[in-house]
């Protein structure tokens, strides 16, 4: 549907991936992913190129969609006295924070970028962008897919022309792509999110969340969906950069062990709990507005991981992480894809009329 | 695999159905179920008498295996001052509540029930009884099903001797399964545990929440379930005594409309959206241990439904209730079916070699 062969998406990974995965993916058939959000445009262009190099099938740039907030001095010192006990601990000074990595949102000289490069795919997390840049995008040549956690963030995305709709049900690792809605509670399960959202939109529906093998393939395109996206699974993969702490994690998951969290960023995202999340959350109405929470927790990160402790670190995941392995990541994707042919058919044999 | 000729199990439903669905389910093919936890033993041996009247086909009789709690006088102090302005504004005295329904657990007399009556499946919400009840259970010929929300419970489950595992996923309306965590942040959706409660267990796997129409029987059977268990779609049939109200509720179903609460009853369940969850909820720490709050906030509901209003009804509905239509139950099993094996044939052509 999208050029591909295999109906496959490997989600965009901001800060854990690069042009490694998305070329692997591609190259095995399915649809490989850049993040954008953590990289400044001359690394983007970098790893568009560098994608281009291995492949010519059709890849995705992923941006976000956000608004940069305006600091709320308030809600900042009510942070800073909530953290002072950890910095202490580690030995930082809060005065003295050296600015954490943020995150990009899509602007003009990201769009300026787009029309240059031209990627075939363009994506958009929380929300799109406005009109203007839309229809810049769109004018492109780029296909522009959107996502939606709820059906009214779908018909949303319909209704401003998107191509694709990623369909993230709760069970997804990373930020939610939430943007009508900040009530991480009213979140449906992919189970339930992706057939309404086929009912209640025109286009093409791309099932995320909780997908990490053929059975959940198989399953998704039962469910109305076009194509699967998948990240938590590619984590372990050689051609992710996944931090070996953040791998450790991933080894020991369990369906039970992850939350939903504001704490690293700012904006709810899926991730393994930690100590971090334990005693300051998981979620807490005075972090920072995304992505201004990431400037205070990223030396934590920095100063905990370096002693060899990933109290502080996001460790990204999703609720079925525990069915990822170390798998090379375009042997993953035809190995998924296998699978679920497998599943598929042995469905066939069960639908068969009694 | 029960018994029965469609792997559809209609979920038992306490206070909302009886014979009259559990039968119907049964004559279509499926597998009908009973629920005992809002009835009396005389009540419910009746409703056995009278499913066995209409079918020959094996059926389910669910209970609860809580453990009655003791009152703890300084929270039901604290919640019957949060509850005053609503007592007040429906003109009751909280001094003279009358005791409300409450939920009857799994005990000697209903042991003795389901050894003289003998219903050919018997299933367990919140864990198990004592191994000692259960042998008895095991011994009258029935077969045990028990829920599980995360892979830890199913893997409990197992070792305990069950015939099967209802996979209960973050999706499914009415009480949570829950019982060896009270953390709702934790539950995991039916796509993420599905596959892994296969995994970690040998038993078949009922899988359940969200699913409502025949493309979510299909996905399930893909996540490697054996059947399927579906509540909240069979609400709307006329063999379901749902009151005009909850009907209503369900019409006007949104994907992103539910939420868990323990407000109604001390128990986490997941039901639409109310202003006594909104003000005082979804969740509340002082409400009274299950089942203890059903005294609490019964009136409240009596006194509300008496002037038309749902402000105070627990609506229980999972998130897929927008899918549901008022269908005879027994035409729903069969369109259910029938639907999924469609699904199933046409995921068989995606299945086949590229």
């Amino acid at each position: 549907m999208f050029g591909a062969r295999i109906p496959i998406v490997q989600a965009p990974m901001a800060g854990v991936q690069g042009a490694a995965l998305c070329a692997a993916v591609c190259q095995a058939g399915g649809v490989g992913s850049l993040p954008a959000a953590m990289m400044t445009l001359d690394q983007l262009a970098g790893e568009i190129t560098a994608v281009r190099a291995q492949t010519d099938a059709p890849f995705n740039v992923n941006f976000f969609a956000h608004r940069t907030p305006q600091e709320d001095a308030d809600r900042t010192a009510r942070w800073l006295a909530r953290l002072r006990p950890y910095y202490e601990e580690a030995g930082l000074d809060p005065a003295a924070l050296p600015k954490g990595p943020g995150r990009a949102p899509f602007d003009e000289a990201a769009c300026r970028l787009v029309e240059e490069l031209k990627p075939p795919i363009v994506s958009f997390h929380f929300g799109l962008p406005d009109e203007a840049m839309l229809a810049r995008v769109r004018a492109s040549g780029a296909r522009i897919w959107g996502c939606a956690t709820t059906v009214a963030e779908a018909r949303w995305l319909d209704a401003h022309g998107v191509d694709a709709i990623i369909a993230q049900g709760a069970e997804a690792g990373g930020h939610r792509g939430m943007f009508l809605s900040d009530d991480i509670d009213a979140q449906p399960g992919l189970f339930a999110l992706t057939p309404q959202v086929v009912d209640a939109t025109r286009v093409p529906v791309i099932a995320a969340g909780g997908v990490a093998d053929g059975r959940g393939v198989a399953a998704a395109l039962a469910l109305g969906a076009k194509a699967v996206q998948i990240g938590t699974a590619y984590l372990l993969s050689p051609q992710a950069t996944t931090s070996p702490l953040h791998r450790a994690a991933l080894k020991a998951a369990r369906d039970d062990a992850t939350r939903m969290t504001n704490l690293y960023t700012g904006r709810p995202a899926r991730g393994a709990l930690t100590r971090f999340m334990q005693e300051v959350g998981p979620m807490n109405a005075d972090a920072p507005a995304f992505p201004l929470a990431t400037g205070f927790s990223a030396p934590l990160r920095a100063a905990a991981e370096a002693r060899g402790s990933s109290d502080f670190s996001p460790l990204w995941s999703g609720q079925a992480a525990a069915l990822a392995s170390e798998t090379d990541a375009g042997i993953l994707t035809q190995r998924l894809w296998r699978d679920a042919q497998i599943v598929m058919r042995a469905l066939s044999e069960a639908g068969a009329p009694a």
